[in-house]
């Protein structure tokens, strides 16, 4: 610790990102990419933004972006804020949204980056355990709070709840904000955007990085009643006018005029998880029920940390993390069909051994 | 005011950015931007990196951006912090490094961002007025203080102190963080990167959206001693892994690779603003000597408001803050020769009529 630290400098506990090592002909299952990379009309959009024009700011307020958010799903472009990645949207959602003088309730086992952002902000929190199977159980949440956020599908499990499941949860909080991180629905879960119209307490999170295969060019947005929005805008417009810049806007107005390449790619990913699914199974591993581009896997007589280290050395890279409940898991991202083999191949390899 | 916000943010003044409006045949001399389109070498290095590759999450550390700005400018790489525009890493340098239980000191005419982050951080701050030529007097900053943040060149007077006064400043000042924000040093003023080697409380901070004609790709960095760039790394790593992506990563180290380009560019914004200079003293206004890409000019005769609306209607855009002090300046961007030539006559006409 530096004498020139602002004193919370010191509490912070970063988050973790996945490993993105330099490693030639790696098999890189460990951070949730899309394997299959973005629309061809996408990289068209991006060479016809990419000029003189790079010398002006972007539009501070993305119209175009939100607009076109909108119209997809069927919603008022006042309804939409976009920012750099999910993680900034979520960070300014934690600071303009949740932080009251009652806990934000979240899931023990979900994005760790949700401690995080408490950290930062100081937003007192009440973790709320998975039933032993892992899952959400929403009568849990049914408790005095300031405010609630779940991914759905949540995340390292996998596993979703339905629409009407979290519409009850909505009811039986009229009075606190609810976040939904949908990070992941497009790969088999059922999105709660419809539900804003009637909710104005839900704000639903999206990103571009997973099923649009744009991880690369980190945007994200939140939907919710524009109340919400404001309170978004508000922080987002103390702290950076430009968090996307004209590539981006570009690229992700682009991703959503490409309908059919994000169905193929989409429904891709979830054939080749089931395929997964099945190889890992025949190992003997119990593999949680995914609707995400990932599955989340133990074996009972592995130990994983050391299964991830033994792929590592013949360079496949999965995510395990060391932490209770879990430790005994790990989280496996859905790459080709090939990638996805040699994974199963190099397992059985290291079960037989 | 809804009641699902924080309460912070109800008390939130968000920064205002200069108007990006959507006019045709619009001179746009209002944000500072750069009348040249970024080099070749940037647009094939985008070019390059737009592939299956933006799938993939970008390299949360920027390694290879701060590798090159470290070379640039004869440091270590773990001295630089980079951020999406240096916004960004002004959000991040206040909350890292600029809280404290003594007051931030900066001038009262300044980058108007620097209160807005106050407001958001809970930065106690105290205004030192510019002297009567609108000037910073370093002498004024000799006061028990937690931290300093000055623009140099200041914006929007335009004025540049030395590196020598900017070390006195450094001296006097042992115990507390220094940040020169140097965004629009490249257009005659003299960094003080070199001094972080013996100041250790001393930030610098640069963008690559005035000199680098970036804007559009926000692009920004921090230098300093590895304990201050730690604790930027530690607030970064609470809000957002991967701020930089794939294209602006690539093509912010592109840039520092055609000195050429960048030469040739600032010298030719240096050499209109000499004759941007000239024609607005013939009109008889007052120009502070600028050492940034705009200059700060009033005429004694003529209100500036009716000025900028008046050149509005000719679709041209100067910016104009309805602010204490400054309310009778216009703030003009260099654009190219063409672009202050066309504002040289309007003004000529409105002052004429």
């Amino acid at each position: 610790m530096s004498r020139f630290w602002s004193p919370i400098v010191q509490t912070l506990t970063p988050y973790v990102p996945g490993e993105q090592p330099k490693i030639a002909n790696l098999i890189k299952l460990n951070t949730n990419e899309n394997p299959f990379g973005p629309s061809r009309h996408v990289l068209d959009a991006i060479a016809a933004a990419s000029g003189d024009a790079l010398r002006l700011y972007p539009d501070p307020n993305a119209d175009r972006l939100k607009e076109t958010i909108a119209r997809y799903h069927g919603i008022a472009p006042n309804e939409v804020f976009v920012g750099n990645g999910s993680d900034e949207v979520l960070a300014h959602t934690f600071m303009a949204l949740l932080k009251h003088d009652k806990p934000l309730l979240h899931p023990d086992i979900s994005y760790s980056f949700y401690p995080v952002y408490c950290g930062l902000y100081g937003v007192t929190s009440k973790q709320v355990p998975l039933d032993e199977n892992m899952r959400i159980n929403l009568a849990d949440y049914n408790q005095d709070c300031g405010a609630i956020i779940i991914a759905n599908p949540n995340a390292p499990t996998g596993i979703a709840l339905t629409a009407a499941e979290i519409e009850t949860l909505l009811q039986a909080h009229p009075d606190q904000v609810v976040v939904i991180d949908e990070a992941y629905i497009d790969f088999g879960g059922e999105t709660v955007i419809p539900l804003i119209k009637r909710y104005p307490n839900l704000l639903v999170i999206q990103t571009l990085s997973k099923s649009r295969s744009l991880a690369g060019l980190r945007i994200g947005f939140a939907v919710g009643h524009p109340d919400l929005i404001e309170a978004l805008d508000r922080v987002k417009n103390s702290f950076n006018s430009y968090p996307l810049d004209r590539l981006a806007i570009a690229a992700g107005v682009a991703a959503y005029e490409d309908e059919t390449h994000f169905q193929r790619t989409t429904q891709a990913v979830m054939e080749t998880r089931t395929n997964l699914v099945a190889g890992l199974t025949l190992l003997g591993f119990d593999v949680l029920p995914s609707a995400t581009n990932f599955v989340f896997a133990r074996h009972p007589r592995h130990d994983a940390a050391k299964l991830a280290a033994d792929l590592r050395a013949k360079a496949i890279l999965v995510r395990h993390f060391k932490q209770p409940r879990i430790d005994q898991y790990l989280r496996i991202s859905i790459g080709t069909d090939a990638e996805c083999e040699a994974l199963v191949n190099a397992l059985q390899d290291l079960i037989a051994a």
